[in-house]
């Protein structure tokens, strides 16, 4: 299972293009200010509003939509300005980030007033607070929250928080318009908003069709290959927020087998006997996709796990073991680099296997050895290769789970008191109260899972009756709990 | 059609009250925490926390719900506060009010040192404007939000808020922690999450149990008289959140008649024979009520009536006038009554007639003669005094609606830059865009009809077409337009 | 628990009297041409047969919708069929049922010519059977399946039946329709289409006014009673038929509780404390219901309580056991009667206790003597009364439970071969594979549960695990099993 | 437009074929013990049964099935026979068939008793006539009633029928057994009973996905495909009955267009701009869709073009024109076959085109050169042959399309009383109203189209004010009618 928040951005589907004279068939867009028109029964936008391409008119509109926020006059204003968006260049929408950067931002002066009267404990108390509060919200955030007033405005707001991270690394005076935005989002993706769905092959073709899109880590090459995941043993459960319909937030994959499994192709397998769910002892989450760019950073994982777990237990009350099927994506790259000189393998391969594996590759150090055999395409096939490096890179591999990095104090993250794991995704099981059960060597063979976990895949471990103490025992102790294997090795 | 938002509030459902040894059969409210453990599967809770009546316990619960968010152990801290303020007595809420004011608000330190550096330019550009905006997120903020999390947590805050604003007055200090919440609650009833829905005699019983308890105006009796206003020619539409399913925020009665009605009595009569709805010309909004009184102040009812106007367009095409059937509450009480001494109402009487009110009444000035004239119960039913009245305030009664006053220029209701009707009413319906259209004579004779608007009813009228001018005469220059009847007066 | 398919004809919701100028308010009924005018978007209605009120007209209007069958002009004419059986007076509908019966039956000739060419074999084989069989098929009996092409045809062909059975008796010339019309229902409400549903509080309204207006046992007396049966410990469940959504056909009303109750009175009553449905044992059946008053005869219910008891456990899954509370609504009518001289009492009663009865009452015989002290009012507030006549009646209570007639082998009924039991509630159960569990003394004490049942009440087991044992002894060997508490009376 | 009743029954979902050891995974069929299990929480089957796979086991599940309806044993029994059914091999479903036929017929000698007592009027009178009808009840139809208690039971009996379609012909034997089965099925899927549901991108995927199957004259070859049709100016409507969900029983795909159209290949191409719905005219229904084989000859299509026909006109009110784009499926077989020697086409060409195309086709009769210029795979390409042909062409389908052939007086169709058009197309739409418009020169390039319809596609026109009338011409007259453009020809 890979957490893969980053990677899928550009997959998100994108507002139409700019200069495309028509609506693409594929993209049923009708138009912010027409999909208003018909709630509304509205008479035909204004035409002085259809018209503004031009920045100034832009700023205009959006003041004519905060001067009557909730009033028709105000959601034309508002839709124009979507519709504007959704029509721009790259470039254009530059512009128009620009123009919320350095208008409609903050007002110093009032903030410095309202601090003023604050300090000064002039005023009333509570009333100086609250005007201070006021002066720090921003009109560009007012204009935001009107977004979700039109008909599809939320989705908006998602997909315009996409394209600002985008933007960020670029230009750092967005900062506090994302932060603004991402706060903003994070207040309505708030847990008791979303509906955790069951995803099947009668849910609408709409929606699968953006699961087969997003999909980030194990593709899903096709409607038939969609199928197959859906059935049978297997089920797929995602958050929907209802003001997005048919948009699914994050989902997760599971597969039901009897024992814990420890190898993603055989996992993935469709030529083998389907097991009968009601047989199965064993649920496996085998993905879990964030499917909105826009959400990034907002914590929608968190109780997903615990949420389908109680799902799956409530349909199928056999099942007892509740596992993932995970990758270590920067094992090899953050751990086995021989450039990154972080202190050698030595430590975890016994001698004799350290001088076989030097002999196979024809390198003398163990770090560029080792690198030089990952190197090889089909190294698994090879029998000689596979068992020198075995015992060591498993030994590694463990290592590098476990690794928690002391935290250093600084930034918002009071909840993360005991440092944080080398690994992301050891990060978010064992932030959610898995144990680290079991390494499997060989667990993923394709290019990708050579590449990013030198073929190695995890088994995390949800305990519903203990996920909290080892919860505890990674926030407040920066300790990853281990299962026996693990432990055996 | 009165807008009565703070009448109900009495009205809205309680939490069970303090000290009942058991959960009422009428209230199936089983607990945030057993939800809470039904979504989750979770065990039954932690006994610490459970006993948890003491201060220093709860102040422990909600600190413990903070440091872990969207976790499993925070969301049980949650649900235990949110069952431990359900069992309180008023005077144990006070306390916890008190505990939220004092010890989870704004940290005074964290702002000051955030300004500094905001003021100094010191750190980054923006890191400091959004580290100063996070010292202004109050801890109890945080908490609120958290609420949501939990089944059932957002009616909660609702209700909170209900209480909050209740204590509002004897306590000023708690206006900065009210003021958190609506702008919470503003941020979560924002347009854009709500569905407009028509509530038929097919609703469910658990809905319609509400509208009976909580209308406010016209009071429903019985559930008989609940179906004669849902059935052939009536309708009903409320705005439901998706989080609070079952519980409407705001409705709107509707009656479809031909021609404009003028009597409220008549219009609610169920003996006389029903109109086809697909025969009606007219749509009558006889009554609007917002449901929960936790949301007051919060604007749900600006578009409401043009949405629902939308819906029964495309039901009835034959549809063609959209007025209200209105009180004007206080014009009795505060345009009348001689004890104001506000400048006579020999201005709307012709002296023949003033003469004979004198008569009638046995007094010496109008005004004391046309009070005591309303003070008889029964007056309607003397022809005379009816006759002797009836012009002059007709004509007052015009005065009074058309009557706004300049805006004072403070606070922050920068859309109402033209000033403010005295009347209530005729202030929310100007704001939406409807005309004064007509000003009947005894169009209420119910004892709250004489006794609140001297037995007057108002027509607005919805124009589809003119609303938005007929907005901006009233926001832009404080100006209410006026159909012919009322012109012709 | 009473089955009660008799009783409640009247309550059925009749069509609207003939010779009301125009649609009540309460029957939101617009008429069958209009509905269809309006699913089809037709003209508005032929003249000619708009004013079809005369027998001549009838006849014409019926055969034209049997000339064109599913073709609209088929289906116009069987829609004004409808509008004008809605109109008729009682007259009226008796001189069409008696159109139906002597124009619109099988053509005897016709029979008499297929079933020569079927015993003459002349015919290809087959094909005379399917001649003769289309010989059987009369032209009403088509019309009657035409109904069902026009919206709500098949409630009115249900309430049609419910005519119809009421006027069987004073002619028996009706019985060949009555009987094509019970087939054609019967197949139509196959238990394959039939929903069960859970009734809640969430249900809509006019679903739940209907249980209150059908439920033919213990009242339900107005909105507040009626919730009381839906929410907490209580739960409902019917079968609804999807071509007639909001009209329960049958539904059963369930308590749990702990432990197998004895006592109606009690298990009804509001004001004490409610369980939580999640501690309950025991699920208790204590009403059933068939609420179309059309289906009598239709066996619905044969499989609700498995149906039900399924549902109960999935939901509950500590419910462990799942009994009723019923009556014997003919007791004392056909087994204590001293008129009926059937055997006499004696062999129930111990000797000195019936020299007691015989005392108390006043009367020489036994019969004379138990019936005397059971018709006074308030017998069970009599302690010596209570104690003389408890151990004898429970006997014979259980003699007369028992009692299977043998079968006289006459009529279609094969599946009972055993014989029928002499209670017919007791029949239903042991039909369905119910156990006689326990005779409860004093059980329904209300005028009614004295006046039928001796006050007597009784608890029918279902024992998922082997009622269909307990069916066969019944079914096969006419043998009612008894539980131990009966057995050891 | 084809109506397509026979092509499509291969296609047809087979029930698993025989000796396969498992559950296909794209078959989700768990068997019909398993789901009635599931329904009711059964034990598992009793062994004895589900081993049965003799005959005589067989035929004494049956009989329990019988002796048992609506009860637990006899609902075991029916799945069991069901779920032995699907198991069987051909071979083995023809020994069932067989003794369904001779063992579970009519008992010749219950109906001669029946009739004797009819036919002296021994009996009372009515009762005799119901013996005699149910005399002629065959066991077998009640068992096939039977098997909808099971759930998928009325899937499992479309599915039997289409299976006892194909046997017909070898053994006319199964006619009577047929003929109960289509008079059963004709009266559960009676239009009262039918759902007319839009089908979006946005209905299930397990529904799309039969559209996909069950397309039977302009195939859709894939998703994308499928969803061209689903959006922007594309709709498709589906007949579903509740019993059936996700399974459409017959569908009709529109395109929404701009004037009549004259081509399938340009209305099909997906690479044209858009159309936005709201600005077309005219609906073109250019696919009819039988989905069942098993509902073979059970009239869904008569109103469907009308129930489709209303909702397009209340979503989209512009739409005035309502026509088909319709092949003449078997003209060139049936009409231009030269071996028919049907009187020449002669008649249809003038003297001096006739020359020209046999000169083109080196012919010395006309229809030997009509007949040799189409057999060239790409004539319409060559523009002397096709100018050659086109006025005589377009004449002889006239005239093709217009024969309707008088009736023989024959079977029980009295509907049809005026004859019946040749074309079979032609007299669908003829019955349900439609005017023969315009016939289309080149309107089908296809293969196909050439093959069968010479090229030509036919415009039927629904014109809903005047329907009725045309209907009567063709039902009563025997007349089709045709519009202006075909009349000019």
């Amino acid at each position: 299972m890979t957490i893969d928040l980053q990677d899928n951005a550009p997959r998100t589907p994108p507002l139409p293009p700019a200069g495309t004279g028509r609506t693409l068939r594929d993209v049923p867009m009708p138009g912010f200010v027409k999909r208003l028109a018909q709630r509304l029964a509205l008479l035909p936008g204004q035409p002085d509003m259809a018209s503004a391409r031009h920045i100034d008119r832009l700023r205009r509109t959006c003041n004519e939509a905060l001067a009557k926020p909730n009033k028709i006059g105000g959601l034309v204003a508002i839709a124009h300005v979507a519709d504007q968006y959704a029509a721009m260049s790259p470039a254009e929408r530059g512009v128009f980030f620009n123009l919320l950067r350095d208008e409609f931002g903050v007002n110093p002066a009032e903030v410095h007033g309202a601090y003023d009267a604050y300090r000064d404990g002039a005023d009333e108390p509570g009333a100086a607070l609250i005007r201070l509060t006021k002066a720090l919200e921003s009109p560009r955030l007012q204009l935001f929250r009107l977004f979700n007033t039109i008909p599809a405005g939320i989705k908006f707001l998602v997909d315009l928080r996409a394209e600002l991270l985008r933007r960020l690394k670029g230009d750092p005076g967005l900062r506090p318009m994302e932060f603004e935005l991402r706060h903003l989002l994070e207040s309505w993706f708030n847990l008791g908003f979303l509906h955790l769905e069951r995803i099947t092959w009668d849910s609408p073709a709409g929606l699968l069709e953006k699961l087969i899109a997003y999909e980030a880590v194990n593709e899903i090459s096709n409607w038939g290959d969609l199928k197959h995941r859906l059935i049978s043993d297997r089920a797929c459960f995602a958050y929907i927020h209802p003001a997005m319909p048919g948009e699914p937030l994050i989902f997760v994959e599971v597969a039901l087998v009897r024992g814990m499994p420890d190898n993603i192709q055989r996992l993935l397998d469709t030529s083998g006997p389907d097991l009968r769910p009601e047989e199965a002892d064993t649920a496996v989450f085998y993905g879990i996709t964030n499917a909105q760019a826009g959400l990034h950073g907002i914590p929608l994982g968190n109780l997903l796990i615990k949420h389908v777990t109680q799902r799956l237990r409530a349909q199928w009350p056999k099942l007892d073991t509740f596992v993932t099927l995970s990758p270590l994506p920067r094992f090899r790259q953050d751990f086995l680099n021989p450039a990154l000189e972080n202190g050698g393998l030595e430590a975890f391969f016994d001698e004799q296997q350290a001088q076989r594996v030097c002999a196979l590759a024809g390198e003398e150090t163990l770090g560029r050895a080792v690198w030089a055999l990952l190197e090889r395409p089909a190294w698994p096939e090879d029998r000689e290769v596979r068992e020198a490096l075995r015992d060591g890179l498993l030994r590694a591999a463990r290592a590098y789970l476990l690794n928690v990095q002391p935290h250093n104090g600084q930034g918002g993250q009071r909840t993360v008191i005991g440092g944080r794991a080398a690994c992301p995704v050891a990060h978010f099981h064992a932030a959610n109260g898995a144990v680290l059960q079991r390494i499997n060597w060989l667990g993923d063979v394709s290019p990708r899972g050579l590449r990013q976990s030198a073929g190695i895949m995890v088994n995390y471990l949800y305990d519903p009756l203990k996920f909290e103490s080892h919860q505890n025992s990674y926030m407040a102790h920066g300790r990853i709990d281990a299962g026996r294997p693990v432990l055996a090795l």
